[in-house]
């Protein structure tokens, strides 16, 4: 397909690459930042602009992938008539872009880096059109890029990028104490990689509410207490303690 | 070695069979129950006992692999003298042990499940002894069963732990939320497993705290507002918020 896309940043940048490594052509990269743009649309054979109004208006499908806040003031941008838009992002509905005839989501439910290479063909691509002929398009245009797509509404995407904020950002931020906890004592941050590696194998197999050890699951509140007596950052402290009382509530639901 | 295991759990199967599996000789396993005490017993071709008097008092080391609430109760049963005992927990300090002559700990930094096989030779291995002379030895025995072995005195140790409840046990309960909240709108668990997998590699290369991403990290409040809104477990709103703020703070620490 013919394709222009519209932003830059982590997700625009994967997602381009891996649409001309599968075989589709890039029209206009735009980015507010021409550096940017010129910068991607370099790298996928194509223009650079840095102004909606001088993107290509003969594309297949034009992809937005910007940051949430910046959607709604570049759909008002676009005054032309595309064939057929998209967003890619998982927390807002598809009715934003109800003013256009064909339109979509093509949410990759995925943390990207541009430094950092990532597969994009084991990436879940979750898909939504305004009709069943611009859903085809987009399944079409989906399975080309991965080997797992997923038809959800606007609600259930949704659903799925919140699910994505406990198991990545938030997962993420308990590594992050624990280097931390662990930097306090000059420990180093790869004693803890082993089982972090053997954490994530296991909800592989198991579900995660099954694989859940720990003092907190087995209400051993003398470990509890000690733990929390010995943190010396006080955030930290009262993380453990509410986290805590959230897996005892959990196994007593 | 000719080693003794009191305790039959998790920790204690995967560490004896390893000791088999290196070459080590196990003469007693105990357990308080019987039948848990033979089943492991007859993994590694050693004697069952459910009475810590009828353990043989002629190993090299004898390993306290029990839960933590009861080694102060399974040390006082020890009525002879034993050429070298350690334990294999992370939050108690070695001096529990302070009423024998050689003692010292064996403290292996890993989730384990009966039921599922780990390679223990890459598990890390922190060790503390109460003087250099034994300190030698439980450093060989660790040597022989892992690649992976730390000099960590008491405090560090517990500490490691902390740090371990963050990393393993708070991300796995992350993973059970997300589960959770996927499956109320009848999601596929599966649909996060690559971004969990990608969360964790990401890791292995670059600092957790240089890896965030997300509402949080961004101080983005519309997603987080909009995402604090459609959680309707009330346990999980106050998680998604505390945690956020958490984030916050980090960042701006």
């Amino acid at each position: 397909m013919y394709i222009s896309i519209i932003g830059s940043g982590n997700v625009a940048t994967h997602l381009a690459l891996h649409l001309k490594k599968t075989g589709h052509k890039i029209g206009t990269v735009y980015s507010r930042n021409i550096a940017n743009a010129k910068e991607l649309a370099s790298k996928v054979d194509s223009k650079a602009v840095d102004n909606i109004t001088a993107i290509n208006t003969d594309s297949d499908i034009y992809i937005i992938s910007v940051s949430d806040s910046a959607v709604t003031s570049i759909i008002k941008q676009i005054t032309f008539d595309p064939k057929l838009i998209v967003h890619t992002t998982g927390s807002i509905d598809i009715n934003i872009l109800a003013r256009f005839k064909n339109y979509g989501v093509l949410y990759p439910l995925q943390t990207f880096t541009k430094s950092k290479n990532i597969d994009v063909s084991k990436v879940p691509f979750c898909i939504e059109a305004n009709n069943a002929g611009v859903l085809q398009q987009i399944k079409e245009l989906a399975d080309s890029l991965s080997n797992s797509v997923y038809e959800l509404n606007s609600n259930q995407r949704l659903q799925c990028h919140i699910a994505a904020v406990f198991a990545n950002n938030f997962t993420n931020h308990m590594f992050a104490v624990a280097e931390s906890i662990l930097q306090e004592k000059n420990i180093p941050f790869e004693i803890i990689k082993p089982l972090i590696q053997e954490t994530v194998d296991k909800i592989m197999q198991i579900s995660p509410q099954q694989a859940q050890t720990g003092p907190a699951v087995r209400n051993d509140k003398i470990t509890i207490d000690k733990h929390i007596e010995i943190i010396k950052n006080k955030d930290f402290k009262k993380l453990y303690s509410f986290v805590s009382d959230s897996i005892i509530k959990l196994k007593e639901k």
